[in-house]
């Protein structure tokens, strides 16, 4: 028997989470690209600087570091930190077959509170809300490593 | 049943597609290692201007931010914001069962789109160029996370 | 059959593997805000220089770069360059049915040379050091990417 099936309900529960986490990780992309367009600004590359539709209008500046582009690439930063971990993580929780309810606490919880992470840092709440909603997510990661270690030396 | 298994031909272009993917990413961090030994620039750690064998000649400025290295890393940080979300939603899009063709289409279309990605990043194309072959392998990904959660609502 | 159940002694490896590794890169991100603790420097965001718990005594300066704090960051970037590679791999490495004694081979090793990096990275020690625990988890990444595609081939 496997457990990694959609007849599983911790599997669907993992399965509608990392969705969710994966288009939040992706959608975070394009929040870069929609505030290098409107400020026109925030650029990396110096091939960015040659005009054509993507830059109608090109300047030196545009290659300075904008803080309002970079805060989507520290959020994006941030997510690669924990999304992946989380995704890693509650595959091999899954699989030590541990109580539904928790799966369905520890994964939807995560999602919510990098969900919330996100809104928090976007309009740059202060360090302790965010440092919280952070904790919360990192302590649920570590929570089901440490449950799948334990599982397994039992 | 499993989806998870060698006897899967969608699991087994997940694990083609995952391969290449993988090797790309780690072959990434090793074109940064090839040019800071080619350039004898781009160091990161004031302890990499210790003299011996990774470094014969240190000099201070081999700390200064090099393009030429840096271009490398950038390219890495574009893989590590797109590759791993892809590992992992490949996996559960198979788990759901979509047809083999919708499989085969967007996995191996996300490894070429990447694939040429990181072509036209290294020769320092024009960003519309860039962006293109970025969009595709993105919107590939965020495609694949949606018809997870529509196939398990249903 | 599956692979993927604590059945299977190479998926327990792979899960014992997966979730130290797990520890270990949420443990980074930990490391970071201890240190931005201690040293009181290292902040990223204009926000966090509001007064508070989390910062008593707000100066500009917070926020210039600190190499204390900036080289726990470099030290998880590097983590994010090589663990979720490894966790993706290994799970696509179990699937071909490799012989267990590679599988703890591989995973073990590649941990062990994790840790290893960790310790060489936090304590500054020269750079050929640093760099052969990087190469050996690298290389044994690549390693198990070519045995899956092989495996597959055949």
């Amino acid at each position: 028997m496997t457990e990694f099936s959609v007849q599983n309900p911790a599997f669907v529960t993992y399965m509608i989470a990392s969705a969710i986490m994966i288009l939040k990780l992706m959608g975070q992309g394009w929040m870069t690209v929609f505030r290098m367009i409107k400020s026109d600004a925030g650029l990396l590359n110096p091939e960015d600087l040659l005009a054509g539709p993507a830059n109608r209008n090109p300047r030196p500046e545009q290659l300075a570091r904008s803080d309002y582009v970079d805060r989507s690439r520290r959020m994006q930063r941030n997510d690669l930190e924990n999304i992946p971990a989380f995704l890693a993580c509650g595959l091999i929780f899954v699989a030590v077959k541990p109580p539904l309810i928790w799966v369905e606490i520890f994964m939807y919880t995560f999602v919510a509170t990098r969900l919330i992470h996100t809104l928090v840092y976007a309009t740059g709440q202060r360090h302790e809300v965010r440092a919280t909603f952070y904790t919360i997510g990192s302590l649920i990661v570590i929570a089901m490593a440490i449950w799948v270690l334990l599982a397994l030396l039992r």
